[in-house]
C-alpha cells in the first residue's frame, strides 16, 4: 500500500509503497477514510533531530496522528466490530496496564520512558497511508459521520476539548467569559466546544482577520491585537476579567496577554507548544488564577468529541487531498497555504 | 402606607393601612417596585394554622417574599446604595452569624430555630406593600434593569439556579441532558437559566399544553406525560437517560418518571414542595444517581440570577397588579387564572 | 486442575478437575494465591435461578471474584508482565471499547446487555482454581504485598473505595463526619479507608459487638443500634449531623437511620444489596442531602486501594483454607462462622 | 486606652493612650484577648511609603490584624452575642454589598478600590490596644478555647486553610502527597491543617534546622534544602512527585524547587509574598500543574479554622509579651528573635 514516510531527520517525507499492515492481537485494521496533516508534523521533520527530540521519538515511520476510517479486519482476540463501520482513532498509546492508561489517559502513561512509542504517528505506523492498525480500545464510534471530516477531531478536536473541559468549573454559571487566543485548527474547534458545552461568552483573537471572521461566524466576540487589547477584553466582561483562557499560541506575548486579561480565581491553560517563557510573579496575577498546561486528551475525551460532531455540533473546516498529493498538503502547510485542516484521503 | 397583611390562620389576607417602616441601622428603606404573588404565600393564608405549621410562623405580618424596588433612605450604618438605584431582595433573613450565614446562605441558618422569622414574608414585614425595609446585605443591584419584572427572581428565579448551578457538574461536557418537570413561573425560569448557562439539550415536560409550548418557544424539547413518557424522554437522550432533572411538583409520580429517566450518576433534584413520598430502592435505581431536595438559594446566586436578568438571558413572564387590586392578585392565584407570574406595582 | 465451580442453579458448588486456562489474546495466565468468597457467591448459588437472576448469568463457571495471583503465562499480544510478579485482579469485564470502559469503569459499561458475562466469577470463569486468565488490562500491580491477604481488596476494598472517593469532597475540611453502617469484610475496610484518605471523624456501628470492638481498634467511634442511635451519632457531631454515610446493609431501617443522621448537604451511599425499600419524602430530608448507590468501582481505584495496602495503610483480616477445603470455606460461610474473609489459596 | 498606632511610613509604631472605640451600628466592641504581630505589619512601618503601597494604606491607625477577644459591648441592631463570650476576628472588610462580600471573601471585595481600608490593622483601626470594634459578621465563635492562643488563626490560620481547602481536590485519594515549603508561623499551621484533615502524606522543608524539628514533631517528614532536595522529594512520593505544594516564601529558588517537584495535575500555590519571579515555560512544567496563589481566606474558613482549634487539632506556637512590653515584641520580630508567633495581650 501507499504511505506518508518520514525516513530521516530533517527530511522531507516520502510517499511510497509499504507492507500493509496486519492486525496484532487486540488490534483493528481501518482502510483510512482520512489522515489529518498537522503542524506538529512538520516540526517533526524539520526541526527534531537526533539531539532536540522532545518526543523521543525513532526515525522510520508513517506520518499523520489524526486518523479516521472504516474497519477492515479484527486481529485475535477482538470482537463488537462491524467489518465497515466508521471510527476516529484516538493517537496516543502507553502501556495499557498503569493507572494512568487504565482510565484512557495514554498521553500520561506512568511507562512513558520505556514505551516503544507515544502515538500513532509519533513513532508508530500511523494512518497517512491505505491502511492502518491500532488497538481495538483506540476505536471511538462515528455512526453516520464521514470519517474523512472527523479525522482532525482526533487532535485538533480532542486538544482544546480536554482542556476547556477541565476548565468547566470555571464556566459554570451566569456572566462567564472565555477566551481563544490562537484562531487555527485547534483555536476555531475550540470556540466551537465552548459553545456547544458552556454557556459562556466566547472572545477570540488572532492576528489573521480571516480567522478572526471565521470565529465571529461560530458565535464568538473578536478582539484584535494591539496595546489596548487587554484593555478591550477587560472590557467586554464588564471589568472583571475572563474566567478561563486557551492560549493556542503559547509565545511570551500570547501568555502574558491572557494572564492580564483573567478573572480572580480563572483558569489559563497553554497549549500551544512555542515553548515561550512566562515570568510569573505573586503580585502580578490576579489572585487565585491557575496557569496550567494540557496535552491531548482521554478516550472517554474523544468520544464526547465525537458525539458533538456526530449531532453537528462542531465540524472542522477541511481541504482534503488525494493519496497522490499527500506530499502537497505537508508542502501547503509549510508554505501556509492550508484553509482550515489539510485532510489526506487515501481511499477516495 | 397600604401593605397587604396575613392577620390570621386561614383567613384571606387584607389591604390596609399600616405605619411607613424606618430602616434600622444596617437596613435600607426601599420604595417597592415589584412585589411577585407566589403559591406558597397562598398556602400560608389557606393551609397553615397553629398545628400545621411547617415554616415555623407567626401570624401578622405582611406578605410577599419577591420583591424589588428602589433606594429610598438608609438606615444608620450604611453606606453606597444611591437613592432611586433599583435592587432585588434576598428574601431569606438568618442569624447574620454563623457559618452558613458567612456565605450568603441564610436559607441553612444554624441557628434558624431561635430566629424570630424565616425571611421577608415568612414572618418578617415584606414588600407587598409601598415600602420595605431589608438588611443592606440583602439587596442585589439591577442596574437599568426593570425591579417590577425582575420582582419574581427572588424566588422564582433563585430557586431553580441555585439547583441549577449544585448539577453543573452533571451538565459539562458534550451529548448532556436535562430533564424540567413543572413548567410554571420556576419551571419557565429553569428552562432559561439551563439554556444561558449550560450547553445541555433541554427536555420539559407539563401537563398544561400552553405551558409546553412556553418552553418550545424557550428551546427546550417537551414531551407529553403518559405511559410512554419515560421511553420517549429516555429515546431523545439516545437511551442513555438525563443527567440532570429538576421537579418543579415533588408528587410521587412525577418523582419516579424522572428517577426512571436518569442516567447512570446523574442528578435528580425535587424542588416542588408537594411533598409526596417515592419509595427508593437499591434495584429501581440507576448506579450513583443522586436524588435530592433543594431549598431557596444564597445571596451570591441572586447576583448571578441578577446579571442574567441584566443581560437579556431570562425573564420572568409578569402580569401585574396595582397596589389597589393586590387582594385580586391572590384570588386570581387561587383560581389558577394568572398568566405568567403575579406581581404588584404599589409605586405605578 | 482444581476449581470450585458452580453448575446449577440452588445447587452447592463443587470441587472438580478442569482443564488449566490458556490465556488469549491479550491475556495473562496468573497461578492464583488467593480467591476471596464473598456472600454475593452464596446469593447466587443458593438464591437466584432462571427466574430471578438479576446479574444476567449463566450457570457452569468457576466461582470467586475476588483474585489476585503470580504472573504465569502471556497470552498473544501481551507485554510488560515478569513471570511470579504478584498482581490484584479487577473483576469486572465490559466490552472494553464503549465509553465507560474507556475509563476503565467496566461496571458501567454501555454493553452490558449483550457482554457473554459481567466479571470473573459472575459467568466467566474465575480464580476459585489453581490458574485464572483475566485481560492484562484487569491487573493491578502488589510488588512486595501479599497477595493472598491482598485477593478480598478486589471487591471488599474496591467497592468502598469508591463510594468514598465519590464522597470525598464532602469530607474535606474541618470537623467533618462519617458514618459507616455494617462492619462486615466491607465496612471494616470501609472504616480504614476512611482513616486513611479523610480527615474525617469515623461513627460506626453494627449489631455485632466483636465488630464494633475491631472498628474501635482501627480508630472509629462506635454507636450501638437501638432507639436513640440517631441522637447519639447527632451528638457527636455536634447536632449537625454526618456528612457522609455508607450503609453496607440496605435493609429500611438502616438506610432510615443514616437518612436521619445525615448534615445538611451530606452524601448517603447505599452499598448494601439488601434491596428493602425506603420512603424518601422532600420534608423529611435535610437539604440538599444526596441520596446514591454505587456498585463495585474502577481499575484506576483498585490501583489506588492496591497502594494502600502496600504502604501498610489498609488490611483485609483473612482467614485461609487450603483447596481441598474450598467448600468448607462456603460452607462456614452460610453457617456465619467465617471470621474475617475466608481466602481459598489453591497454590498454598 | 493603650494602644501601638502606625503614625508615618518608615517608623517604628508608637504606643499611646487613644479614644477607646464606640462600636457603631452592626458593630461588636471587644475586649482584646490577643493580637498577633505579623511580619507584614513590619513591612507596613518599615518598607512601605507613600510610593511603594500595594495595599493602599492610608498612615496613623492601630496595628494588628489577628486579633482575639471578649464581647464588651454591642452596637445598634446588634443581637445574639453574650457579654465575655470569646470569638476570633475576620480582619479584611470589604463593602459587605457586592458578590465576593456576599460569600464572606471580603478579600476580593469588587470595591476595593474605594473602600476606606481593606481590613483591621490595614488602614482600619486593629486589636493592637485594649479594645476593638468590629462588625458583627466578622466575628468567629471560640467557645471555650483560649482566645489569646487562638488570635494568630487569624492569618497564620486562615491563609494556609483557604490555600489548603482549595487543594483538597488534588489530596482526596490514596498515595498523595503535599509540600509545605518554608516553616514559619503559616507554614507550621499548614503542616498541621494537612495532617488534620486530609490523608496526605506531608513533607516539609525550611532552612532552620528547629522548625524542621517541629514539622517532624507535627508528623512531617523533612527534606533539608540543597542540590538533592527535588531528587529526594520525589524519591519521597515513588517518582510520581507532589499533588499539592504550599510555598509560604515566594522566592525564585522556593518557586522552582517545588515546580520541579510537582506530579502531573497537581496544585502549586505561592502563598509567600517574597514576590520573586518565576520563568514558567511549557517544557519545564509537568502537564497539568496548576501555579496559582492565594491572600487570606473567607470568614466561612475561619469558622472551620476556630473548629479545628476548639477541637484542638492545630495550635498556633504563641509568646505572650503584655502591653506594655508590645513594642518590643515588633522589635523581637525585626531582630528574629521570636519563638513561634509574638502575641500582645493587653489584658491579661
Amino acid at each position: 500500500m501507499r504511505a506518508v514516510v518520514f525516513e530521516d531527520w530533517k527530511t522531507f517525507p516520502v510517499l511510497k509503497d509499504v507492507h500493509k499492515p496486519t492486525p496484532g492481537p487486540g488490534e483493528v485494521l481501518l482502510k483510512v477514510a482520512g489522515a489529518g496533516a498537522c503542524h506538529s508534523d512538520v516540526a517533526i521533520f524539520q526541526d527534531f533531530d537526533a539531539d532536540f527530540n522532545p518526543a523521543g521519538l525513532s526515525t522510520g515511520f508513517i506520518l499523520g496522528h489524526e486518523n479516521a476510517g472504516w474497519v477492515d479486519e479484527l486481529g485475535p482476540g477482538v470482537h463488537g466490530f462491524e467489518k465497515g463501520d466508521a471510527y476516529l482513532v484516538y493517537g496516543p498509546i502507553g502501556c495499557g496496564r498503569c493507572k494512568a492508561c487504565s482510565r484512557g489517559q495514554d498521553t500520561y502513561c506512568e511507562n512513558a520512558a520505556t514505551n516503544p512509542y507515544a502515538a500513532v504517528g509519533l513513532g508508530r505506523d500511523s494512518g497517512m497511508a491505505e491502511y492502518v492498525s491500532v488497538p481495538a480500545r483506540n476505536l471511538v464510534p462515528l455512526g453516520d459521520a464521514d470519517p474523512a471530516i472527523a479525522a482532525p477531531l482526533a487532535d485538533a478536536g480532542l486538544t482544546p476539548y480536554h482542556a476547556i473541559k477541565l476548565a468547566t468549573p470555571k464556566l459554570a454559571g451566569a456572566d462567564k467569559y472565555a477566551l481563544v487566543i490562537g484562531l487555527g485548527g485547534l483555536g476555531l474547534l475550540g470556540v466551537q466546544i465552548l459553545k456547544a458545552i458552556t454557556g459562556a461568552t466566547v472572545i477570540a483573537t488572532d492576528m489573521k482577520e480571516d480567522a478572526m471572521a471565521e470565529a465571529e461566524q461560530l458565535g464568538a466576540i473578536t478582539v484584535a491585537g494591539g496595546d489596548d487589547q487587554v484593555a478591550k477584553i477587560r472590557e467586554i466582561t464588564g471589568g472583571t476579567g475572563v474566567d478561563a483562557a486557551f492560549d493556542f499560541v503559547g509565545v511570551s506575548g500570547t501568555i502574558q496577554a491572557a494572564m492580564q486579561s483573567m478573572a480572580i480565581g480563572g483558569r489559563m491553560t497553554v497549549l500551544g507548544i512555542a515553548g515561550q517563557p512566562y515570568e510569573w510573579t505573586f503580585y502580578t496575577t490576579p489572585y487565585e488564577v491557575e496557569l496550567t498546561n494540557s496535552y491531548w486528551g482521554t478516550i472517554e475525551d474523544l468520544h464526547e468529541v465525537a458525539e458533538l460532531f456526530r449531532v453537528g455540533k462542531i465540524e472542522p473546516k477541511v481541504t482534503k487531498y488525494p493519496m497522490d498529493k499527500a506530499l502537497e498538503a505537508y508542502q501547503d502547510l509549510v508554505d501556509g497555504k492550508v484553509s482550515g485542516r489539510a485532510v489526506v484521503t487515501p481511499n477516495e
